[in-house]
């Protein structure tokens, strides 16, 4: 018998008519003969009131111990209501429910509190109830450390309680959202953004890594490590919609093989959450990287973008590097700690930056991609100030105030738009 | 190293403030170098708040199976969440702490969901934690079941874990509220009641069960099978009030051989959630009790005051009893579909009435209490419906107009004013 998981965030699951909402979602895919598991996010907005409290308690503040531990009890509260009253809401449709929090099922995380990652879901618990009827609603975004205390995922983490369990039991699943699919851009800025109907894992997570905010960068990976088939849809269309509207609803996240015609770019994704720190005037020989990265490393900061450049002064050369920008100050702290070891002159951080990138697996086997990409943006005139490629993506840093004509540009430049 | 349970209600951590006051007044009583244990309710109208959601949930409704687990899940998580929060209050304080849920401790509940009873809480888990120094801050009013599932305890429940524990750990169990004690009579009708600084658990327990609101009564039946010292006392006296001011906080439960001076009478209880049905034109043979009581029994309903008494009519009888207000209906209902067969000719329901108490461990060894109440009501125009008695306290069932005005009559007639 097939196995189905299905996800909804917060909004999905924001108040009691949505929640009944769900449950006819759901009932829908349980009349098909499907085992059912479904994996909740807290109701829309509790999460942050659950927050505030744990700062007004001092979660932040060093006393005795750093508090992410309570933390986690407090916050992981909000999930457990969702899904104790989806299991109501089900059952008053005639249909066998329960939930399940984190320690129940369980989905053992590591020590990493706030931010645990899943060490293993031994699914005879789920099993169990999946075999007997009943629908497994499962309280996303936490689980339980060996030691018996709770663990949240950190945010998002729904996302990647619902792939883990998937690839547990042996399924699909089904991510609810507020939006219908993963699009070429964000609609938002580009209103000829088409809806994908299949991506792959690659391409998604590249997608993810690269701002689109529709699936967390953690589920994808775990999705593609595991081959679990994903699809992303609307928890807004409902079970009796005209036929063609559910139809279109939804974009597989699958294997490369699984997609027919392959396109050379699949999509234009951007971010603003970047941060760009020069370095002038250093000295130029070998090992001056490794002492600006390694100590970044060390203090946990991830660089993204970097390059090279020789400067005017001869023998000298500058560096500049992309971080995230509330790991901006943090950087520039370390650097101008170091600033007589790496020997540069001065530093500069520029926040008014963004990210736009290209993404699809055509790239691949398919040359001309940077030249067609780099023309588009000069054409407009947006000056290009760091690169970066990988095998199926590129990626330019610009003044952010041309963000929306960049993304706009390289959507009609790679004519996503007749897709 | 002696141990302690401290208890808090709703009210008492209602927001972050007043968790932080339960904060000092824990660090307090570690600074005495005990081993601490705290028990927290929901912060103070969250409990309304998940129960309302439940009930839009259908949480009431029939459908596949009744969702009283689920209503539990849901419930269960204000507790937590306060758990949580004062654990990290706590270390802020530089003091050691965690939470434990339910299932934590564990505190084994049976399976009747909503209004469990607790079956055992191993002691090792908060052993350990109290012996490595650790306050272990408990989430009150919830358990684990066998099976695993999360149970509440029913509404007041954290009163029952709390004195649970401290008979588990071994330990006097404080119960902090939003009054300073128990006191001869209700202070807001009487405005002369006095608070009692010790009270024997047979009185706490008889005021418990006549409407006096301090303490639960499955708390107080707890406390004295395992003979756990309990104080009431208020959470809203200071670390740093004067002391003339805290030493005269709080009213101790303890065996009577700890009380010195025995009162005749410890104190006056009423209740207005009762109602009285009149069955009027019964046989007058013997077996119509049965019939009468027998099946209101099996509906799990109870009947506190009986009394009968003939009908004008030669060979009939009348039959009065009392039942909880909100079983009224039910109770007039099963009634009714029994009128062939108990015979009655009429029924009434009156649930303008109100039961007043006199308690007090003294009247077992002194006569002419009754006599005493009875003329004190005379002679203020009361009539009296029904009357019970127990060893040490007698009870009467009044029209509820005249409440206050019996409640005065007896705390003044028996000086309980002047104690």
């Amino acid at each position: 018998m097939s196995r189905l998981v299905m996800k909804f965030g917060g909004t999905s699951v924001a108040d009691l008519e949505r929640i009944r909402r769900v449950g006819r979602l759901v009932a829908e895919e349980v009349a098909t003969g499907k085992q059912v598991c479904v994996v909740v996010s807290a109701m829309s907005g509790k999460t942050n009131e659950l927050v505030a409290w744990t700062d007004q308690a001092g979660a932040a503040a060093q006393g005795l111990a750093a508090s992410d531990d309570e933390y986690d009890v407090v916050v992981a509260s909000g999930e457990q209501v969702t899904a104790g009253l989806l299991a109501m809401v089900l059952r008053n449709m005639g249909i066998d429910a329960r939930s399940f929090a984190g320690w129940q099922v369980p989905i053992i995380g590591d020590d990493s509190h706030g931010k645990a990652r899943i060490v293993d879901i031994p699914p005879a618990n789920l099993d169990a109830a999946l075999e007997a009827g009943q629908v497994a609603v499962i309280a996303g975004f936490q689980g339980v450390t060996e030691g018996g205390r709770i663990v949240t995922l950190g945010r998002g983490g729904s996302d990647t309680s619902a792939v883990a369990i998937a690839a547990a039991i042996g399924g699909q699943c089904d991510i609810y959202t507020d939006v219908d699919g993963v699009y070429t851009t964000d609609p938002r800025i580009e209103e000829k953004a088409r809806k994908l109907s299949r991506v792959s894992y690659e391409e998604m997570l590249e997608m993810a890594s690269q701002g689109a905010k529709v699936l967390q960068t953690r589920s994808v990976e775990l999705a593609m490590a595991h081959r679990v088939p994903v699809r992303v849809l609307s928890s807004f269309i409902e079970p009796d919609a005209p036929e063609d509207v559910r139809a279109a609803n939804g974009t597989l996240v699958c294997d490369e093989e699984e997609i027919m015609e392959k396109r050379i770019v699949s999509g234009v994704a951007y971010s603003r959450d970047e941060a760009k720190i020069s370095l002038f005037g250093l000295p130029d020989h070998p090992g001056v990287s490794s002492k600006i990265f390694g100590p970044l490393a060390d203090a946990g900061l991830n660089v993204d973008m970097i390059v090279q450049s020789h400067a005017r002064t001869e023998g000298a050369a500058n560096m500049e590097f992309t971080v995230g920008k509330r790991d901006a100050a943090r950087a520039q702290q370390i650097m101008q700690g170091l600033k007589a070891e790496i020997g540069f002159e001065d530093i500069a951080v520029d926040d008014n930056v963004a990210k736009v990138s290209v993404i699809g697996v055509g790239m691949r086997s398919h040359a001309g991609v940077a030249k067609a990409m780099f023309s588009a943006l000069a054409e407009k005139g947006v000056n290009i100030q760091v690169i970066s490629t990988s095998e199926i993506k590129i990626s330019v840093l610009i003044d952010s105030a041309y963000t929306e004509l960049a993304v706009r540009a390289l959507h009609a430049a790679f004519e996503l738009d007749t897709l």
